[in-house]
């Protein structure tokens, strides 16, 4: 199967010109690696990423919040173009993240406020490999920071990179040399400490 | 975006040949009918539909039991070949279905024991067109009966058919002739009677 | 902690009075055999058994579809009165059951439609022991012939009676005699047949 | 129906002692102000807050991320013990939260790293009333720097005391007085930012 990379951020429809670029860019550059874009079907900087892998004949599967399409579109103001298939799972926006990070080999942190930040969270505390696009602002500012107040070595794995090619090259390679061996903290029958050892979680820049 | 067809059924790896063959060609009609997949990740007959979908270069997809792939393979023993992509709920076999049912425009049941029931229910319950692959035994012979002993018009439409291809050719109409003007019971804001109207549920056949 | 039994069964408003009479009955067992009671918060069957429990002082937990107090009155168009505590899943009107099933050691059938039959289906795919209270219509009169259609050993244990009290008290002694061993199909790491073996489902009458 | 609290922080058991005896205090609070605590089932500081409420004879629900008693002590080593009821949600420990927090008309922070700067950051999405144990530790100091950078008016209050009794209090009245207008984000069928209205999220001192 082919990785998934899912992309999670702001999901306004108030972008910046230059994140939204970077977002779309960012899409592209999943797709030209040939990788699965996973979204939340939201609007914002995911939707950006989803056109950005859609136009270059990338496969995009959306995880939606709603429990049907009609939810989808009229309750969550969400949209359909640009997906190649939508997920139900009607457990709401932040319900419905935990299946998206979950479904990720690795995920893409793209500006955002108080929901990015819980997707970053869980996708920590869930040991997940995750990149940073910096220069796209809301909560990707603060993450440094939260890792060493977080002190909590889970497995996850952080890259920072202001170029979304770039960033996917390294998140790639990454994955490929050691992430995989121990992708999240739902690795065997007990979740324990000594499940994604490897030293402490390292930051590469 | 393309429809999703749902196929629940025996997930067993004790498939009597007959059933196998004609899952197998379901699958392929599917995928020849340019539609999505949908299977819940198991063996049995659904990994049989899958093998024939990606036998036509169909694109597939698996809503898993699992919390990540390592429970998927080894909780769950679960196939990865032939599906294009894995949704990793983590809210086990049947917690699963209820998201893999919201997420086909209609499901096929083939074969099957208690699961599957469940399956039908759930589908039936939530107004779906649900297309029964006659033939394949199991609780298949039991569903018209059912229907007369629930008593409950959903919104439901249930089609019989021994033959795939037909079936899947049937479904498609239907769909696009009626059953897109509701497709499940998640319509509006308030589910109630109202929202699944135009008749009693009728079963052709 | 206490032993928790759900009650699951016909939702709507059209009870027939014996039912309601008996639903309530059963409500009332549940409260004098110091268990703790999980309905779907719903109305019908499952309604008439909390005001039995509330009316015996016991304790009411109900297991909400909506994603807060407001989805649950207004969409769901579903109660408060006779419960403690309303959980808030979000999950729609199925996702919600699964939930219900896996938190209660036991479940009780109470008349019921497809829905009921969903819950049906899934208590006895997950292994679990099973009340059927009969002489409250619907599906319960199928369970015994669906069965010997499954033809699967999945764990579960089922029990008949026409009294509800006499059903709890022989739910409760089972239990502790023998299914609180194997209390569901979710008991260790690995998913298989040998978890749940003991000969052969039999049906206690 | 009583209100309900959650308590969400900590789940090691690498507790500073007067942590652990804050966490106390808090949950003997909330029983004495007769609500209900709302726990993840886990181990930590919600546990010490468990078996507060649990000596002043309060009602305790944990919401386990396992999808049976066996996976809750064997899988996720989490305690039985001072609960009244563990609801067997299977969603692992992030999914869990979700349905704790919509459970829970308002919820308490204490301490913890990078699951409750999750649990933090879904309540702030969600529009929740959120009270911080100052004094605690972890994430809990770093929250009104985050709510700055995260610019963001989700209909979510925030109220910080190092006091838990005076914390409990202070929740307590504004959720009467203010916050049950809107108690969440999901309060009717369309979602946005004019359910929530009702000035700026200010945070009181």
């Amino acid at each position: 199967m082919k990785l998934k990379i899912g992309v999670m951020g702001h999901a306004g429809s108030d972008l910046p010109e230059k994140g939204a670029k970077l977002a779309f860019e960012l899409g592209k550059a999943i797709a030209e690696q040939d990788a699965v874009l996973i979204t939340g079907g939201c609007p914002g900087y995911p939707f950006e990423a989803a056109k950005g892998a859609a136009s270059q004949g990338g496969l995009v599967i959306g995880i939606s919040p709603g429990l049907s399409l009609w939810e989808h579109v009229n309750k969550y103001h969400s949209p359909t173009e640009h997906h190649d298939v939508l997920i139900f799972t009607g457990s709401g926006l932040m319900g419905r993240e935990v299946v998206n990070i979950r479904s990720s080999d690795m995920v893409v942190i793209v500006g955002g406020k108080s929901g990015t930040l819980g997707e970053f969270a869980i996708a920590y505390d869930e040991g997940k490999l995750i990149g940073i696009l910096m220069g796209t602002g809301g909560i990707t500012t603060e993450i440094k920071h939260l890792v060493r107040v977080i002190q909590k070595d889970t497995g996850a794995k952080l890259i920072y990179d202001r170029d979304p090619r770039r960033l996917i090259r390294r998140l790639w390679q990454y994955y490929h040399r050691e992430h995989y061996k121990h992708p999240s903290c739902f690795l065997n029958d007990r979740l324990s400490p000594k499940n994604h050892r490897g030293g402490p979680e390292s930051i590469t820049e």
